[in-house]
């Protein structure tokens, strides 16, 4: 088989080193990243991983694999925390990030069409010398690959103003499991029949493969206010928010940390148990120095609420993508995970407190949780929560915990009528709670995964659960 | 048969009265309304009238046609001017008018859920009675339902604010062809797998029948302000609506009228050969103050224009909905018809001149053509044209003239580059131009339908053309 797929795409496209095997038998999933740390590794190699050139050759190889049924998992930045790229089994690893070109920049209709293994992070600095900007900033823009951000229904840090993957990418193309190509656009606005760019945000690889995209640009713009308050307690924070939303601001940015956050980050602005709020304001000439006297002026009207200066807000910016800690604390077998979700504002706050309290009554373990809002609408907000646990050095004690905590936010977040994932996806840690969060639109998905694959090749045991793959 | 659905349904629930049966083999599709005018009527009478009392209802409907492989035809408020609820063979027409309950206003999230049947300016009304507003404006909102705005991908006078039908529904329920029901959610915002609800938005009955929404709604604004300017030509008044957007302005209302229509509807405000900018700002306390300053600068910068003061803007919101006119033409045997196509901003100016110069050319019959920009992105804009002809008086006649109007504008779009519909849909006028709009994504729209729609029973030759309705 090895042999076959060379002789579609040249031998030094398709690998079999160890090396790149280990490599790419894993993404950022903490549970595997601390199996691997204390030597428990319970990763399954691929079978090999391709780095495809061109279009034509994702299609090759897709073709190849539902000729032979044998899986396939596309990779990207490998960033994702769910193990969505993770093998489950003996596969082709189908590696992006040779498709990596800037294929044509539109200043006058602000585009940007590139390939699917464009970084994003690259794709920034190129844009912000032109004078650009996608606004789309996750915390992952360092490695994550723009196809990736698609699969996955990405949300960046500035979304409250810029939205999220699905308002960035106006068009996209992809390669279906059999191997067709198709090309589709919603640009710049089209009634057309049903916006079938939305089978590939969120599709996570099982539907298909995304290979270009064109993305929308922003000129930088004219105004930016930061500022940071102390707020009184997550509950008071979160109406605030709700609040601003509902009046129609959209502050670029505008998170509120819990006081264990606040404290831990910011610790020298505020006092213990006091939560903070940082906002940053940014549109056309004056529209900043508006916002941000409306929002100073609604957070005036919260008893005990402290104005803290734009520091906090430089200071996030310069460290938010900052994950060495993270990656410290993995290392050394701490299990430490972020866990999105997002609900109503009517129950986002009763979600906040009762997420904490299920945590600390049902993870022995637990070492920390915290959480912040990051990602407003007019109708909620996410959760993000982060959580660190101390599980036994043993890869079952490791599973253990890891799924403990899962089961008990996933748990809570249902009962409160909240969606499990904000931002991160599905990939293999939600999958078992994938139909109670889609309910009746659960067989729908599974329609749709039969019509387009129907050997169930596609990265088998990411966003339908394995025992689903059967037609 | 019709026996068979009175037991499911309930025998006044299903009707076949001559009169019945003949207003609903129709809807406002201008080629057969001046058929019927001038006695040449050549709709098809549908099988008989179904009038649903509940979701349940519906998917018992769906059900039935499957197992008998007869066509269904949904049908909501008639307002499509493209024949899209107009049967093209002997069919079931669903009527979806029966269920039009508000079901749940959520004052807190910011939400209303109600059934699709709902007429959308009744909703608004009883909205506004309580502070609120969807901000969705289609001019058909006094007899549209909701279910047929999601079902043609509908769009507001205040888009440019507020977005679109899919920006506007956040979940919605739907029964698929075979009966099941779904109900789909983006709320607040998920990244759960594909966000299925576009599935729904645009499929024009070939998918399924949607049931009930949940809508989000907004405070009433807290800032509103108009103005109206004299712009020398559409060239000019094109490139500053561009300019707006990519300051990042967001005027919910910016119409960009050519002579024509301007001297039509404003004739004592403008001058011969002058377009009209009707501007409309709105948001929270002093925004609109802010935009509508920011706009006014950026039209002095325009040689020979003019400001006109909020007049012009006040007559619009005042007759904007008023459709006598095409009523009185159509009924005399003249073809009118509203034509919405969209593209970028590096050729929209191109389009409406090639446009306008094409029909001129090509359709003898042609009586006047004049068109607007309405909808604006930071990507492009619609082309909103207005077309009268005087076709000879029988059914072939006004079929050709009908059809050569059409053929002209599509090709003309097709040729620039630009998207055949913004938001009318395709019904059965566009379905012929649906292949070489959707181009390598045709095949994977109609993989969909088959494997949703197997029996290919669902409003066969609305969206996909009829020859397209087998597996």
């Amino acid at each position: 088989m090895i042999e076959d797929l060379r002789s579609l795409l040249g031998g030094e496209r398709v690998l079999t080193e160890p090396a790149v095997l280990a490599a790419r038998s894993r993404d950022s999933w903490p549970l595997r990243l601390v199996q691997a740390a204390i030597g428990a590794e319970s990763a399954h190699l691929p079978l090999c991983v391709v780095r495809p050139a061109s279009t034509e050759d994702v299609a090759a190889v897709l073709r190849f694999a539902a000729a032979k049924a044998v899986p396939v998992v596309p990779y990207g930045g490998g960033s994702g925390v769910l193990g969505g790229a993770a093998p489950s089994t003996a596969s082709i690893v189908l590696e992006l990030g040779s498709l990596d070109g800037i294929l044509e920049l539109d200043e006058q209709n602000l585009t940007v069409r590139v390939q699917a293994g464009m970084v994003l992070g690259s794709l920034e600095a190129w844009l912000k010398e032109r004078g650009y900007t996608t606004g789309h900033y996750p915390q992952s823009i360092g490695i994550a690959q723009v196809g990736g951000l698609i699969a996955t229904r990405s949300a960046g840090q500035f979304s409250t103003r810029y939205g999220n993957i699905e308002d960035v990418v106006l068009d996209l193309e992809a390669v279906l499991p059999d191997g067709s190509v198709v090309r589709v656009s919603n640009e710049p606005r089209r009634s057309s029949g049903p916006d079938l760019r939305h089978l590939f945000f969120g599709c996570e690889g099982a539907l298909g493969v995304v290979t270009a995209a064109t993305l929308r640009i922003f000129p930088l713009p004219a105004s930016r206010r930061l500022a940071a308050y102390a707020i009184p307690s997550m509950r008071h924070g979160l109406a605030l928010l709700r609040d601003v939303m509902r009046d129609g601001w959209r502050p670029a940015v505008a998170r509120l940390h819990d006081p264990i956050e606040a404290a831990r980050s910011y610790g020298a602005a505020v006092q213990a148990g006091e939560c903070i709020l940082l906002l940053l304001s940014e549109g056309p000439a004056g529209y900043a120095e508006l916002e941000s006297a409306a929002l100073s002026r609604q957070v005036a009207g919260i008893e005990g609420a402290r104005p803290l200066g734009p520091d906090p807000v430089v200071t996030w910016l310069e460290h938010r993508n900052d994950v060495r800690e993270f990656y410290r604390y993995v290392a050394s077998g701490v299990l430490v995970d972020t866990i999105d979700v997002a609900a109503r504002w009517s129950v986002v706050a009763d979600l906040y407190d009762a997420a904490l309290a299920d945590l600390r009554a049902s993870v022995p373990e637990l070492m920390i949780a915290s959480a912040h809002a990051s990602h407003c609408y007019a109708q909620g907000t996410n959760l993000y929560f982060i959580v660190a646990a101390q599980p036994p050095r043993h890869a079952e004690g490791v599973e253990r915990v890891y799924w403990s905590i899962w089961t008990s936010l996933m748990r809570v977040t249902q009962a409160h009528g909240g969606t499990i994932s904000h931002h991160h996806g599905i990939g293999k840690a939600r999958a078992r709670w994938l139909s109670s969060e889609l309910g009746s639109a659960y067989p729908l998905l599974r329609r749709i995964k039969r019509a387009l694959d129907p050997p169930g090749v596609m990265n088998p045991g990411t966003l339908l659960p394995e025992d689903d793959q059967q037609p």
